[in-house]
C-alpha cells in the first residue's frame, strides 16, 4: 500500500479519516493496536513540526502524552498538567482521554494488558525509532504476562498517512529568518572538534568500543561546534552522527551546509545525507567485524538498537553528556557574558514595569512578554528566546507551566506577577524567574515569598563535597519550607547548555537527579510556592558549580576531598517589598546582601545612569 | 572427580593446597578462572559458617571482598575498609591483594579484561547461586568486549574442595544454646501467616504472576512468622520459600522444625527439605504452564534465575520488602518496647561507666562491651545482640567499623568513647550509639560534637511530605556540617527489622536511598564525624516514621498531601558536657529539651530511684 492508496489526508483532515487510514495500514501489518508516542528518533524535548506525529493525529498539542490506536477505539494518555487541555483539544466521541493519576484511568500498559487478555496473540505495532531502549524493556517486561507481542514496524505509519517525508525544515525562528546550519568559533566553544573527538575516542577505548552512534541533537551540535534552528528555542539541527576511532560522520540535510561550514568541518568530519544513517551504521558494523558499539539505552531508541547484533553492544551512559555538562573555562566565561546580558534585559524590564505602573499605565501579561523579548533582543549576539516566556499575573502565577501570556490579563494591585524567561546568545543560554508584587503586599504574601527566598538562598550558599548529588541538594533546598508544610510540585533545578538546550542533562537538582555535581556544571535553582486562586512564587537564578578548595591543597594531598559551591550567573534583584528580613538567619541575610551588592557592581557599568539609580534603590535592603 | 580424589583439604589446609585442588577442578570444567564472591544463595549480610567460602579459601575474614583464582595467580579484591587487614590475613606470596580505589589497583572486571585479552576464549567459572542477577548482567555487559565467557558451574567448587555439604547448622548464639526454628506468636507480629500470604498473593496477581520464589532469609522469616539462629545476630534460619496462588512451600532442614512449629504452620504451609528447592521450583513451573514467575533481579541470584525460562519471568521489586518495612501497629508497639528495654540497658551502662571512672576504676573497651551485653541480657525476652558491639576508646572511636573491643585499650581522660550497640528482643530489634567524653572536653571536641548533634536533630525534627526519599533527608542532615566542610563517610541511616535484621531494606537515609519513607518504617539517624588520630563521634537513635496529618483531613480531601515526621524509639541522653547550647538554633534547642524530658519521663518508671536521679541530672541541660 502506498500513500496514494489512502484517503487524502492533509494536515487539516478529520481525526476520523486519519484513524481510518491508520487502521487500514494496521490491517496490512496485522496489528491489533499501534502506539504513537510523543518522542521522535532524536528524543527531543521540543519536536520539529515534521515529527509532531502524535499532535498531528490526535489534535492534542501538549508537550507529553501517548496516543494509542486500537481496531475500534483510540486512547490518549496525559499527565496531570494536561487533564483539562486534553478534553478541550481532542474529539471525545473518538478518543478516550486517560488522565494518568486519576482513579479509574489506566496507563498505556494497563490498557494494553486489558486488550491483550481479550485477543489471543495481540500484536502492538510501533515505530522503533520512537521508543527508547529502556522504555521498550519496561513495556516488554510488563506486557509479557498479558500476552501482548511488541511488533516494531520500520515505516512510521503516521508519516505514511500524513505523506510526510522523513526530512523537513521546520519553521525557523522568525527573528533569524533562515535555517542554515552555522558554526560556533573555537574562541566561543573553548574546544575544537578534534579535541572533543579525542576525548570521545578515549571514552570509547575505555569501554572497548569502536563505533558510537550519536542520535541526540544537542550532543552532536556540541561535538561538531555547530548550531541550527530546526527546533523552537533549541539551537540545534536534525542530524545523526557516528564516531569511530578514525572517522566521524555527520548525517544531515546537506543542502543547508554551506561552504564556510564545510571548511570548518573538513579535516575532522565526513558529511553524508541524513537518509544514509541506517546504511552507514550497517556498513561500519560489518567493516569493523570485531568492534563493539557504545550505546546508552536511556538515550537511544530501539530503532538504532535493533540495527545492531546484541552481542556487539556495550551499554553505558553516553559519555558526551558528562563532557557537555562540565563547561570549560571559555564556556563559563561565555555563559557569564550571556547571563549578564540577559540580567540587564530583565532589570530593564522590571524598571519599565514599575515605571509604567507608576504612571497609571495598564499592562497585560503579553505586554510584558513582548517588552522583555525586545530588551533581550537589544543586546548583541541575540539568537532568540531559550523558551516560551512565562508571564503570569495574579492567579495565573500559580500555573507552573503557564504557556501563553494573555493580552487581556492585567497586572493588578495587590497581586503577584511571575516572569520566567530566558534568551539564547551566541555562546550562552539563559533562564531566570522573578516574582514581583504589584502595589503593596499582604503579610501572607511576604511570609510565603520569604520562605521561598530562604529555600533559594539555602541551596545557593551551600558548600558540598565532591560526589554530592542533586537529590541531596533538593532536600536541603526544601527543608525550611517543609517545616512549615509548604512545598512545590517541580524540581529545584535543571542543567543548562552553553548556547544549547535550556534543559540539559545529566545534572539537575531534584528527587531524581542522581548525578553528582561537578565544577563547570550549570544549574538553575528555582524553588517556588503555588496555591490555586491565590497566586504563585518562583525565584530562579542560574549558577555554575565552582571548586572552592585551592588546587594547591588538592595537589599536596590527593586524598583530600574537594569542596564545591555555587557562583551566580544571574544578577537581578529580588523584590525587596516581599522580603521579611527579620525572618532570615544571619548567614542568609549576609548572602542576600552580598548578592544585591554584586548585582549593583556587575550591572552598573553596563546601564544608563537612570537605570543604575533605579537598580541601586531596588537593591538597597535597609533594615526592615 | 569426587571430593575423595582431591588432596585432603580440611579447614586448616594451606592456601597452596586449596588452590591446587581448585585448579584441578577448574581444569575438569575447562575454566581459565573461578570467581569466589562473598555472597551466598540467600544474599545474606552475615554468612553462616558453611557459606563462608571466600574466607575459607583465602583466609581473609572481612565482611566484603571477592576472590579470583586464575590458572597461575590469584587475586583478592577489597574495599578501603580492608586495605590493611587483607595484607595481614592473606599469604601475599600466593595472592595479589587489589585495594579498590587505590591507583594501579584493578577491579575484578578490569583484571578479567586483562586476562581475557591474553587468552582466546577465556572461560570464567562461577557458582550462579553466588551472583545476583543484576551483578551478572553488569559483568556480562562489561566483559563482553574483552572476550570473557561467563560459565555458570552448578556445583560449587569450593564446597567440593572443602567437602562441605550444602546444609550445615552454624554455631548457635551461645546465649541461646540451640538452633531450633521457633515461631513468633501473632500477638507479637500483628499479622498471621495467612494475612501475609494474602497480601503477597495480591501483589502477585497485580504483576500477573503465579509463582514467587523467595530466597532472602529475613523475607521468609517475616512471611512465616518464624525465626532461628543460623546466622550471627540475625534471627533467621536457612531456607527457601515458594508461594503460588494456592500453596506456600517452606524448604528447610526439617529436623529442626518441631511439633509446635508444625502445628503453627499446618494450615498454610507445606514443609519440604531444603535440598528440594530446585526440583520443587521446576515442578511448579512445568505444572503452571501458563503462569509467570515474579523475580527481583537485585535480590535473587543467577542460580534461581537460570532455572526459569526467561519468557516466564516478570522482573519487579520484591513485594515483601515494602510490606516488611512498614511495621504494623503491633510491630511498632513491640519495637517501642524493645527499644525502651535497650535504652534502659544503655542508660545503666552509661551510669556504670561514670561511677566506675569516678571511683578511679580503669575500664577497657572490652569491659564496657561485656557490661552492656549483661545489662541488655537482664531485660526480659532478650534473644542476643543485634550486631557485634562497637566500643571504641580514644583514637579507636574514629574507626567507623571498629570490630573487636580490646581488653587493653582503656577509656582515658580527655578522650572520646564511642559505644554503638544493640540487642534482639522477642518482637524488636535495637541499635543506638552514644559518644561520651571521659573527663573534661576540649573546646574543639565540644564544637565538633555539637555540629554532629545539630545534624542529628535537623533530620530528627524534619517534617516531610509523602514521597520524600532518604537521599533528600541525607542532604538535610549533612547541610550544616557541610557548611563547615565537615562530613562523614557513611550513610545517615538504615532500615531496621522488627525482631529481624538490624540492617534491612528498602528504606534508608543515604546518597543511594531512593525509596520514599512511609509511615511504619523504622530508620536509624546516625550522623558522625571521624578524624584519624583525633577521635570519632557518632550519635544514633532509631525512629519510626509517623503520619502527622490527621486522617480526618486526608479523608475529607483525598488530594491532600500527607506530612510525615519521626518519632523516637530510642531514649538515651546525649552527653551534655559536649553540647554548646549557644550554637543551637531555637528549634534545635527546643527539640533537645523535649527529647531529654521524654527520656526522663519514659525511663523513670522502669529505673531504680538512684538510677532515676542519675538520669535526671544527665538530662538537665541548664543554661550553658
Amino acid at each position: 500500500m502506498t500513500p496514494s492508496d489512502l484517503l487524502t489526508a492533509p494536515a487539516s483532515t478529520s481525526l476520523q479519516a486519519k484513524l481510518t487510514n491508520l487502521r487500514a495500514l494496521m490491517q496490512e501489518y496485522q496489528l491489533d493496536a499501534y502506539l504513537i508516542p510523543s518522542a521522535d528518533e532524536h528524543l527531543n524535548e521540543y519536536l520539529p513540526e515534521a515529527k509532531q506525529r502524535r499532535m498531528w493525529v490526535s489534535g492534542f498539542t501538549g508537550s507529553a502524552g501517548d496516543f494509542l490506536v486500537g481496531r475500534e477505539s483510540s486512547w490518549l494518555f496525559v499527565d496531570f498538567r494536561y487533564h483539562e487541555q486534553a478534553d478541550l483539544e481532542v474529539d471525545l466521541s473518538l478518543v478516550h482521554v486517560s488522565k494518568l493519576g486519576m482513579e479509574g484511568h489506566n496507563t498505556v500498559v494497563e490498557t494494553l494488558e486489558t486488550l491483550g487478555q481479550k485477543v489471543a496473540g495481540f500484536r502492538l505495532g510501533f515505530d522503533p525509532f520512537t521508543i527508547p531502549v529502556e522504555q521498550y524493556r519496561t513495556f516488554q517486561n510488563k506486557l509479557k504476562s498479558a500476552g501482548v507481542e511488541l511488533v516494531p514496524v520500520n515505516q512510521n505509519l503516521v508519516d505514511i498517512v500524513r505523506s510526510q517525508s522523513p526530512w523537513v525544515e521546520s519553521d525557523p525562528i522568525p527573528a533569524l529568518g533562515d535555517s542554515k546550519v552555522f558554526y560556533v568559533p573555537n574562541e566561543v566553544t573553548g574546544a575544537t572538534i578534534e579535541q572533543k573527538l579525542g576525548r570521545i575516542r578515549e571514552a570509547m577505548r575505555a569501554h572497548k568500543t569502536e563505533i558510537f552512534p550519536i542520535t541526540k541533537l544537542d550532543q552532536l551540535a556540541w561535538l561538531f561546534n555547530l548550531r541550527g534552528w530546526d527546533i523552537p528555542y533549541n539551537p540545534v539541527f536534525i542530524a545523526y552522527a557516528i564516531v569511530t576511532p578514525n572517522e566521524a560522520f555527520l548525517l544531515t540535510n546537506l543542502d543547508r551546509i554551506d561552504t564556510e561550514v564545510r571548511q570548518f568541518l573538513q579535516d575532522s568530519v565526513t558529511l553524508l545525507p541524513y537518509e544514509k544513517y541506517t546504511e552507514t551504521l550497517n556498513a561500519l558494523i560489518s567493516q569493523e567485524s570485531q568492534g563493539k558499539v557504545l550505546l546508552d539505552p536511556k538515550q537511544t531508541t530501539m530503532g538504532t538498537y535493533q540495527l545492531i547484533d546484541k552481542n556487539r553492544i556495550v551499554e553505558t551512559a553516553n559519555p558526551i553528556e558528562g563532557m557537555k555538562a562540565r563547561k570549560n573555562a571559555v564556556e563559563v566565561e561565555q555563559m557569564k557574558g550571556a547571563n549578564l546580558k540577559s540580567s540587564r534585559g530583565k532589570v530593564r524590564t522590571l524598571k519599565w514595569i514599575s515605571e509604567q505602573l507608576a504612571s497609571g499605565q495598564q499592562l497585560s501579561e503579553l505586554d510584558v512578554a513582548n517588552a522583555i523579548a525586545q530588551f533581550y533582543q537589544q543586546q548583541p549576539d541575540f539568537q532568540g528566546l531559550s523558551f516560551n516566556t512565562i508571564a503570569g499575573a495574579g492567579t495565573n502565577s500559580s500555573i507552573v507551566h503557564y504557556g501563553t501570556p494573555s493580552p487581556n490579563v492585567l497586572l493588578s494591585e495587590g497581586q503577584f506577577f511571575l516572569l520566567d524567561s530566558g534568551a539564547q546568545y551566541l555562546g550562552g543560554t539563559t533562564d531566570a524567574t522573578r516574582t514581583i508584587i504589584v502595589g503593596e503586599p499582604t503579610p501572607e504574601q511576604i511570609l510565603r515569598y520569604t520562605e521561598v527566598l530562604k529555600a533559594h538562598i539555602n541551596c545557593a550558599m551551600q558548600r558540598f563535597p565532591k560526589g554530592t548529588t542533586g537529590v541531596q541538594l533538593d532536600g536541603i533546598t526544601r527543608a525550611n519550607m517543609w517545616m512549615e508544610e509548604l512545598d512545590y510540585g517541580h524540581g529545584t533545578g535543571h542543567g543548562v547548555g552553553a548556547f544549547l538546550n535550556v534543559h540539559e542533562g545529566p545534572n539537575g537538582i531534584s528527587k531524581r537527579a542522581a548525578e553528582p555535581l561537578e565544577p563547570g556544571m550549570v544549574t538553575s535553582i528555582e524553588p517556588g510556592f503555588y496555591l490555586a486562586n491565590w497566586g504563585g512564587i518562583r525565584i530562579e537564578n542560574l549558577y555554575v558549580v565552582k571548586n572552592l578548595t585551592p588546587e594547591s591543597e588538592l595537589q599536596a594531598d590527593p586524598s583530600k576531598t574537594p569542596w564545591y559551591g555555587f557562583e551566580p550567573l544571574t544578577y537581578i534583584p529580588f523584590d525587596k517589598r516581599l522580603i521579611a528580613l527579620d525572618r532570615l538567619e544571619l548567614r542568609q541575610r549576609q548572602w542576600l546582601e552580598n548578592y544585591h551588592a554584586a548585582v549593583v557592581e556587575k550591572l552598573t557599568p553596563i546601564l544608563d545612569p537612570s537605570e543604575a539609580d533605579w537598580l541601586r534603590e531596588a537593591c538597597h535592603l535597609g533594615d526592615r
